[in-house]
This record gives C-alpha cells, sequence and structure tokens, in this order.
C-alpha cells in the first residue's frame, strides 16, 4: 500500500464498497469467484468491436490503494440515521487492502464481438466486486472510441486521419483516453499535447481563426505565418471567405522562393468540402502547388467521408474531432461484468443472471473462447466452459449453439485452425504480460482490419459473424434457466 | 510557478503552443485581446441551457503552470525536418509564464440560450490563446450534463434523481465532471464515491445483481443482506424474475419485526416499468409495506420518464446513469471561443471571424448581454458592446435585432428591469468572486428552473427565447462583413 501515487480506490460505484462491507461482515469476502466482461452488443451497427483500455486497467489494478484521504472520507460517511456507514474494522481491512487475482483478456487492438467474454476475472468476490466500475469505466468508453476510429480507418482509403477532439471531450481524462484509443483504431495523430507526452503519440496542428483574425488581413497573417517558421507550414483558409483565403494563400506562398517549398497544406474548416475542395485542388495545381495538401475538418464522420470520397472530393488529410471522442451517434458502449462461478467447499458452482430480455441473461462457468480460422479469414467464435475438458476429447468437431435461436447451430473440425482468445495477462495482481508498444499495437489492429472480411467492415448491415456457446454449455445454460 | 500541483498545460491542442511560439517571436504575445465563449446551438433541441463548470475552470487557471516534466517534453519535439518544434527561449518564457488575464462570466447555474457570450476573457493575445482548449473542455461537458440533468428534473414532478453513470461514462474525470454536473442541474445524490469525496454530493447505492447470484439463492441473499446491516436497506429484485423476486423480498422482510420497517425500497432494472411498477405498489401495499419505496433504473432518459408518468408508473425514484452523463441523444456541446478585439496603439480593433453559413459568423466588440425582466419572467437578452456609452443614455428604449433574421426586431424601455449577465470572477489572474457552496448552487439552478416559463422547458420543439443584437451592434457587424 503506498500513499503516493494516484489512487483510484473511489472512482466506484457507492454500492461496491458496501457489498464489499457486507460480503466482509459476512465472512463471505474470501470466497473464490469468477467473473467475466462482455459486451451486450455492438455499436454503431458496425459488424465487430476493437478491445481497448486494457494497459490502463490493469496499470490502475497494480496502484490500485485506498490513500488515508479516501479512508477518512469513507470514515465521515453517516447512514440516514447519523450513524457511520462504515465500520472501522473494515476499513482498516480496506488499509491493508491488496488485490491478488488472476485476469485473462483479449488483447488491446483485437477483433472481438458482442456476446463473448472478452475479460475474466478470478480472484475473491470482494476484489472481483470492487473492481467491477473502474473496469468497466475503462474498458467501454475506450473499446468504444476505438470501433469508431476503425470505422472511420476503413473509409479514408490510406489517407490520415487526425483526431482533433479535445475541446470537445468529456473532461482531461475523457480526451486522453479518447486520443489513445483513437491511435490504436487508426488515427494516425492527435491535436492533444497531453496524449502526445503520455503515450508518445504524434501531435499535429495547423492554426486557428483567431490567428488570422488577430492581424489587420488575411495575407499579413499568412506573411507572418510563414515568417515565424522555417518549417513547412499549412494554411487555415476559411477565416473570411475559402475562395479568397486560397487566393491569398497563393499570392503569399509565392512572394518568397522557399515559401513555395514549404507550403505544406491547407486547411478547410467549413462550407461543402466536395465543391470547394475540387476547386481548391485545381487553383493549386495551376498556380504550381502540386505538392500542396487539402485537409479537411468540420464535423467529419465516416458517413460524411464516405460519401465526400463517392463525390469525387480532393481531400488528402482528415481530420476528425467531436464526432469521433464523444462516438456520437452512438455514445455509450454495453459492456457488462457478471459473476458466472462462485467456490464452495473448493468446488466451483456456476452462476447465472436472469432476465425478462433474453439477451440480458447471462451464460454460466469459466469460459474461454475458441475462435476459428481459415487462413486470416475468421469463421466463428464458440464460447466454451474450460472445466469441461471432454468437449476437446470425445468427438472430432465442437458443436456451436446460438442461444437467441437455439435451431441455429454450426460444427466446426477441431482439424480447423483455431485460438483461444482470452489470455492470462494477469497473475497475484502483478501484469505478467509483456505487451507491445502503442505503435505496435496500432500497426497490428490496422493489419487485423486489413484482413477482416469486407462484409463484416461494411458501415450498414454489415454480416454477423457466428458467434455461440458450445452446446455443452448451452444446455448447461438452457437447465440452469429452468430448474431456476 | 509551483510544480507540485497538476499541470493543465498540456492539456490543450497542439497549435494553441505552436501559434503562442509565433506570436511571441513576433512580438505580438503581449498585444491585448478580448475573446468570448458563446454556444452555437442549444443540445436536445431544448429551449435553454444551464451553464456549469466555471469554479473548475478558474481552478485550472490559478493553478496553470507548465511543469518540468512538460518543458522536456516541448523539448523534445521535432518538425518533419528533425529541428526542434520550440525554441529554448520561448521554453524558457513559458516557465516562467503566470496569468493575468481578467474573466467576465454568466454564474453557475444560470439559464443561458445559444448566440450570446457566457464568459469574455481580457488578457494578452498569448494568454487568451493558450486557455482556450481547456476552457472549452470543461464548459462545454458540464455544461452538456447540467442542461440533459435539468431537463430530467423538469419532468420527475419533485421525485428523487440518483446519477449512476460511472460505469458508462468517459474517463476518471469524465464521470467526475458528469456527477458534478448532474448535481447542479438537479439530481440528489451520485453512486460516484470520488464525486461524494470531491464535492460533498450524497452518496447513495443499493446492491447489484452479482450480491444475490453469490448465494445460493435470492432469499439467502435477501436475508444475508439484511443480516449484515442494521441500517434502511433497499432490495433489487429482478435478478431472476421481478415478481418471484418481490415475493421473495416480502418473505425475508416479514421475517424479523425491525427489518419490516427497515425495507426502505425495492430497486427493478429491466423489464416493463409501467407495468411492474403498479403491481409492485399493489401487492407491497397490500403485504403491509406502504412505506417502501419503488427505484427504477434501466437506460432511462427524460422522454422515458416522462412517458412512464403518463402511464401512471408507481417510480419514487429515479436512477439514471448512461443517457445522462454520456448526454447520449446529444453529446457535444458546441461551445466556441472568438477573438472578437484587439488592441493597437491603445486603442480597441473590432474583429469577428466570417462564414459561408451565416451562423458561424462570430459577433464583433467588447460584449455585455443585458436581461429584461418583468417579475420573474425574462423578456429577451440584448448582446451590447459594453464601449458603446450612449445606448444606454441617448433614447429611453434599447432595440434588439435578430441577426440572423433582421426584420425581427423588438424594444426593450429602460424602465425595464433588467441584470448584466457577465460579472467578473477573475483579476490578474486570481478569482475575485465568492462563489456559493455547490448545494446552494444546484438548489438556487432548481428555483431558476421552476421560475422559468413552461413553454421554454417544454422537451419538444420549446419556445424560442429572443436573444438579439443592440441595433449599433447589429450595424457594426453588418458594415464589417461587408467590408472585409
Amino acid at each position: 500500500m503506498t500513499n503516493n501515487t494516484t489512487s483510484y480506490a473511489l472512482i466506484t460505484d457507492f454500492y461496491q464498497l458496501t457489498m464489499a462491507q457486507g460480503f466482509w461482515k459476512l465472512k463471505k469476502h474470501n470466497q473464490l469467484a469468477v467473473f467475466h466482461l462482455y459486451f451486450r452488443k455492438i455499436p454503431f451497427q458496425n459488424g465487430y468491436i476493437i478491445f481497448c483500455g486494457l494497459k490502463n486497467f490493469l496499470e490502475i489494478v497494480e496502484n490500485y490503494h485506498f490513500s488515508l484521504e479516501d479512508l477518512d472520507y469513507l470514515a465521515s460517511l453517516k447512514t440516514n440515521n447519523k450513524n457511520k456507514v462504515f465500520e472501522p474494522q473494515f476499513l482498516s481491512f480496506l488499509k491493508n487492502f491488496v488485490f491478488r487475482c488472476r485476469i485473462d483478456s483479449v488483447l488491446e487492438g483485437d477483433i472481438v464481438f458482442a456476446k463473448e467474454p472478452v475479460m475474466k476475472i478470478s480472484g475473491t468476490l470482494l476484489e472481483c466486486q470492487l473492481l467491477e466500475t473502474i473496469l468497466l469505466n475503462t474498458i467501454n468508453f475506450q473499446s468504444l472510441i476505438a470501433t469508431k476510429a476503425s470505422r472511420i480507418y476503413n473509409v479514408a482509403k490510406g489517407k490520415p486521419i487526425l483526431e482533433f477532439g479535445l475541446r470537445r471531450a468529456q473532461g482531461k481524462d475523457g480526451a486522453l483516453a479518447a486520443s489513445r484509443a483513437s491511435y490504436i483504431g487508426g488515427c494516425f495523430a492527435t491535436s492533444n499535447v497531453l496524449a502526445g507526452k503520455h503515450y508518445g503519440i504524434t501531435v499535429i496542428g495547423t492554426h486557428s481563426h483567431s490567428w488570422v483574425v488577430s492581424f489587420e488581413d488575411e495575407k499579413e497573417a499568412f506573411r507572418k505565418y510563414i515568417l515565424q517558421t522555417s518549417e513547412d507550414f499549412s494554411f487555415l483558409i476559411d477565416t473570411y471567405s475559402i475562395l479568397q483565403g486560397l487566393e491569398n494563400a497563393i499570392i503569399v506562398a509565392n512572394e518568397q522562393k522557399d515559401a513555395k517549398k514549404r507550403f505544406f497544406a491547407v486547411r478547410i474548416d467549413s462550407g461543402d468540402i466536395a465543391y470547394f475542395s475540387k476547386i481548391i485542388r485545381k487553383k493549386l495545381d495551376q498556380a504550381g502547388f502540386q505538392h500542396t495538401k487539402i485537409i479537411a475538418s468540420n464535423d467529419l464522420d465516416e458517413h460524411i467521408i464516405d460519401s465526400l470520397y463517392q463525390q469525387n472530393a480532393k481531400i488528402d488529410i482528415w481530420a476528425v474531432g467531436t464526432k469521433l471522442v464523444t462516438a456520437k451517434d452512438d455514445p455509450a458502449m454495453h459492456g457488462v461484468y457478471k459473476l458466472s462461478a462462485i467456490q464452495k467447499e473448493k468446488k466451483w458452482n456456476y452462476r447465472l443472471k436472469i432476465s425478462e430480455d433474453i439477451e440480458k441473461t447471462s451464460d454460466p462457468g469459466i469460459l474461454q473462447v475458441a475462435r476459428f480460422y481459415e487462413k486470416n479469414n475468421f469463421l466463428g467464435d464458440v464460447v466454451f466452459n474450460e472445466q469441461e475438458k471432454e468437449i476437446w476429447n470425445k468427438k472430432n468437431y465442437i458443436e456451436m449453439v446460438n442461444p437467441n435461436n437455439p435451431i441455429q447451430r454450426k460444427k466446426f473440425s477441431k482439424k480447423q485452425d483455431f485460438k483461444l482468445l482470452l489470455q492470462t495477462v494477469m497473475k497475484q495482481g502483478k501484469t505478467c504480460y509483456h505487451f507491445s508498444d502503442i505503435h505496435t499495437v496500432r500497426k497490428n489492429t490496422i493489419e487485423k482490419l486489413q484482413n477482416l472480411d469486407e462484409s463484416i467492415k461494411r458501415l450498414i448491415n454489415p454480416h454477423i459473424y457466428p458467434v455461440g456457446l458450445e452446446k455443452n454449455l448451452f444446455e448447461l445454460k438452457q437447465k440452469m434457466i429452468l430448474t431456476k
């Protein structure tokens, strides 16, 4: 327990702490349990999810502690009847608390789907419970943004995508996490300087309208902009009028010999991008600025970029902000975390939560996912109970059932290539996996996206990739529901 | 310059720093300037905005500094040509940089509208520019969430609203800011323990499905829950089946004399809330639990709550999460920050940014807003140029023009009550306003909401409150656009 690092322990729902005390009072807190994280549905009506946020989450677990300030605050809390909410002995227990849990997970940048476990936390009931909120907060948001970024990557035809969302993002961390996840999902650079410092992401920017407005006129603003740098430069040309701005930019760039070469790009942040970008391209080319690129910004997302390509817009670099970092059309990821096994007298008891809504009923067991392959193509993901060893021995195939439509079944030959998606990344509360750096994670994500079948990447109505329960697991679940 | 507090200086867009260096190199950085923050439009098609986030922003300005680590990072940045982005002398300048700006602002919890300045930053060009990104990041998000919370407050008929959004919020800060803004906008309490510690907001919670699932059966789970506390308790009754859960809850609560009295509430988190809440109410009453309340959660927002009231749902407490903290139906506030005046030879020059889109054209001048009243009713907000003293002297009325439809005009008699919305809250970089505590801010917000005309609070198609430019300002703007 150290008190000099940031304390994440209170970034939790109040009930996690009151339940933790409840378990502790009932001497149930050390009972071993297994929880899984899975996504109920895929956002944006997308065909897949890019998993993201794991490294940040593991750092939180490793540094998890209640600071003295945290404990003082908890000690101050009163019930409606003016009693203390937390017993001093329980707070002492928290003071000395350290995580010893094990975590199995898919990796950052992995392509995953709804209704399959993507993380498994194995530990005491108390530690599994304490982690729930911060786990969901971290993974839900970063996976949401990485997925959104990948959708933009998929339509951008290899042109660089800049993430410019800081001013509309949700707080400092919200922005930092969004920049990180956007990069992993395929963005090329960010405007967020703190994300550059923390994660080594390339930081980039042009200039603002206020640069131009702060000078007497636009030409002077451009001249002075060139004057203050010996590097390549970009001009924002829509402060007053796009075409006049372009003309001024060309005049000023022609005034100095070396400026011509350094004129890297123009940026437009308003107006009809399809219409203006064609005119701009033509005028730049005619003026001998074939090397000068066109950057577009202004509430862009994958749908607009896709449409702009269909209209032959001449854009070389896309700057995407608000709609990326807020995931504007679907701003919440429905990741949930469910208890599925608990140990009693050294034997695992399987558990599930049932709901009126069949899709909200959780899966029992200690789960793993087998993904079957044919070359680079994924064929299907089968969720199975790790404890049921014989499913890998008895037959020469494995049978998968769609739990929402049990007549939909699929068999995979065991000769088929497959890999197990959940890998052990933490043991005894310590990270035990050597993670690639963020640049490699991004590179791998892009490679995975490029290998992914086009039908699954379709923006609208993508192919629904098969995910289901291994037949014995399906039957166990059915039986448990019917006898509950 | 202290290095032991959190550094916010890098929570900025890269171009702010490169432009700052540009101004510094051109010896233009100390030129005095005025920027205004205003909202381009009101989110959720709402009739008003609740302004929020000011106190956090002023704390950031007061603690603004570049840490040595920040400066080392900036010193490490290279251009495409492998040169240093920032000159050592400029970084020394930043190292010793302190804010001396003045800030005028509306107050937290104030009801404001689109297209009127809500903050005015007066200072050097450099300091105004450095503040832009963190200002927008802070104010945009908190104002968005406070406005969303107030919409929910408006339909909740005085029943308490609990903010339960942490697990779907955007990072730690995103969640913390959302909890704060939700409270100011009318929520009663939060599940976010850190928000309790930081802001003194009441923290609250029930128990999770995993509590129930971790026991052999639901009755045992409820019994043990009662056993571990001597306080009032609430049961989550939909782990397996809502009505069976309710029956189990009643059985268990009846098993002990004191439990009956302590049975504060049942919570439902799935199923048809209108249908089940009526049955639950009836069964609780029949069993002698008239005092036991019903808490509803599950993807609620103002539209669902409004519809549930119309269906006579029997809900006493609303728990709202995802759709509040992500502002799901409109997750970005379009606050913008524009340079409108700059000093040359000790005289103010007015400036504006023009756009193809008339609504994106900014207002010139050093602005203030006069809000005219009749008792508690707002009549209209007039944006005027503070420097034009004679508008308050010459005539006995003030004339307002709708800049998007200049034939729409309105006159306010100067005998009418009015107040000026922008108040000085910071001088020389130090907060000079004594702010109410957050509980008082919330209380005042609720009072303002209660006084606001019903037509402006309507969920759909609210009355459009009149905001316009004072006639002279309108004419100045027109002239500047035409002569640009």
